[in-house]
């Protein structure tokens, strides 16, 4: 698969995390020749927070890992790519508290402390043995780099997506380093969502547990490529504590305001990389609404439009189309008023109080459509609620991954 | 715009019904060289009954639809293709007053017994004067036929679609003939839904609008080209009273229960032709949602099958790929358990509790995918919720029509 034109020049130097190793191997769960297994241990003492997809028809690996985080704790994470393990039964279930078992034995620790991700072809048990040999070698393996981490994890994917930020917390600096995967909602190898931040940050796991999810708010939850949703979404952050800070235990901690700062901003940049290797995607597209009634309000009709085939194939046709922008407004079922809607394309605005804009002058609209970032926004003019969501264009290439691909 | 794989090989003859005349001629709303003015003058008498659009974003053709049917008469349609004189504030309004004094004067009847729907751009007030000349030569103009009128109102419309059916009340029997326009929920041109069903029975206002309410909740309400709404959408019912029966009052009426049937009928059979021309489709597809908690659960589950771009594009590509489906049940927000689920294509059970069936032979599901009408079947296992959605796939097709296109 050639690499998406909307990925940055090069993988990001993301700085270790002091309390983390990274380990690749090959478990061959396809016919394949790369490492397709994952091993991140985590020093003693590492608190973990993790959200995990809505879809009731979730993994074996998603359902242990939301009742283990609510323990706080973690020594390991495990991610095993080209089987998702999804809709097995209780041969799924067997696999992962195989690797659980290995993983806890190995570092004499609860099973409860084993993180397990599985990405890939649905509906197939995670083949026992495959699991067990690829685990047995990557315990005694070297560690490796971000990069190696974040290519492994991977499926569909086009580029490998890493990202870094960090924050002071009283006089000590503490670093975040993340990687995620994904590049549809789901799809045939399969492009869940799996993202992992770690940082060497001292904090308590019930405020990560708070802190994750309202950055997931304003990230994960705010990116779209399809609207479909995967089986095994998850997103887990790690704390080690090894940064020496006075440690983080509720949003009154001084420091905390910058660690929640930071962690948005990491989350925040890798839901854009998903975006940006969306499949097909020609176009990032940012989509800001202002004046509804909530931010909540915003956010849906943000995703009606982000989520609008015919808003998204219009993009991808470099088309100012701004009634499919209307169409997608009144249907998300939020409060709107026709005769209030202003509507906008980068900064030009193209509709305004429920009709075309007297002013608009379509030639740098529709040189703006032109580009790779495309911005739209949308004022509702009812109230003081905002939200800003991304997506990507709807293009032929999107049906040849999807459609010209045999399960 | 080649005619869709899809379509039924001739337009049906439909009966004429007593009481309703056809007229089509050139408004030229567009630069094109075909009818794009349909009215219909109905007699004095005649019942209306109708169904609009959701999206709050509506066209002011649908704000005046819906008052004027609550007063339950009407004496004539004027059907405008080209432009949807949506999202045009009072400009557009003032067009469709004009068209409404223009034919009430005509027929000298209140204005209110006008109904107008538009079709096309959004965003383009309808030109006033294209508009008085075309319905001034109409008013004067010979009857046309059916098939002429479905291919008046069509736009982006790849085939003409009509429909008919008849029902016994008491011992006269009752004429339905309708049309319809549509292929994608909006697009280009754009591919709003217009209907219109003309019966020569008698039956009261406010019992017609309860009958098709009912009526479109099992047909209008159960398809889906791509979950895009049209700011447009109108279905509109008119009783000419011709047939001479015993007047219909409530469904305790003798005859009510069959006429609602008819009804019925006639909807499914126009709701199914506008998605065998869903923009790009080449498999006509059936969900059926069975052991649903309730049969609201079950239609929402399966329009959240049928919307899903990947089951969509999967089944374009001819794979059986029922993770898929098992996703677009999880995302659905209705209740389901994974462990209870059971899928299939044609008869064939692909995925039962939970697991992949044993007996999956892929042979056969692999040829019926092959063919032009698909068949997939959800069992919940929850409980005796029903209910059947039609959609089509996803191809290539949707994108060049939507993507490859300047507005």
């Amino acid at each position: 698969m050639e690499k998406s034109p909307l990925a940055p020049a090069a993988f990001p130097v993301l700085p270790a995390i002091d309390g983390v190793s990274l380990h690749v191997a090959r478990a061959r769960y396809k016919e394949w020749d790369r490492c397709d297994l994952t091993y991140v241990c985590l020093t003693e003492g590492t608190s973990v927070a993790g959200v995990f997809t809505r879809n009731i028809c979730c993994s074996t690996e998603v359902e242990i890992g939301r009742e283990n985080v609510k323990l706080g704790k973690a020594r390991a994470l495990v991610v095993n790519a080209g089987n998702s393990n999804a809709f097995t039964g209780y041969r799924g279930r067997e696999a992962v508290e195989l690797i659980q078992n290995q993983v806890a034995a190995h570092l004499g620790c609860a099973t409860t402390d084993i993180f397990v991700s599985s990405t890939g072809v649905i509906g197939v048990p995670l083949p026992l043995d495959k699991a067990r040999d690829g685990v047995n070698a990557i315990l005694s393996s070297a560690p490796c780099g971000w990069e190696d981490a974040a290519l492994t994890i991977g499926t569909t994917d086009t580029f490998p997506k890493g990202a870094t930020t960090s924050a002071m917390i009283g006089d000590k600096k503490v670093l975040l380093s993340g990687i995620i995967k994904g590049s549809g909602m789901i799809a045939p190898d399969m492009a869940t969502m799996l993202g992992y931040i770690f940082t060497d940050a001292a904090i308590e796991p019930a405020l990560l547990q708070d802190m994750l999810s309202a950055a997931s708010a304003k990230s994960y939850n705010c990116i779209t490529v399809d609207g479909d949703t995967s089986t095994s979404d998850t997103v887990l952050a790690f704390a080690t504590g090894k940064a020496g800070n006075a440690p983080l235990s509720t949003m009154d901690s001084p420091g905390a305001d910058a660690f929640q700062a930071a962690l948005t901003d990491i989350c925040t940049q890798l839901a854009h990389l998903v975006v940006r290797d969306g499949e097909g995607a020609q176009k990032f597209i940012e989509v800001e609404v202002t004046g509804a009634v909530s931010d909540e309000s915003a956010r849906r009709i943000g995703l009606s439009i982000a989520n609008s085939p015919l808003v998204k194939t219009a993009i991808a046709g470099e088309d100012a189309n701004w009634g499919r922008v209307v169409m997608a407004v009144g249907k998300a079922g939020e409060p709107a008023d026709r005769d209030k809607l202003a509507i906008r394309f980068a900064d030009k605005w193209v509709a305004q109080a429920g009709l075309a804009a007297d002013s608009y002058d379509e030639a740098p609209v529709a040189e703006h459509l032109k580009g790779t970032d495309i911005s739209i926004g949308v004022d509702i003019g009812l109230g003081n609620g905002r939200a800003t969501v991304w997506t990507c264009d709807l293009t032929h290439g999107y049906i040849s991954i999807n459609a010209d691909y045999r399960s």
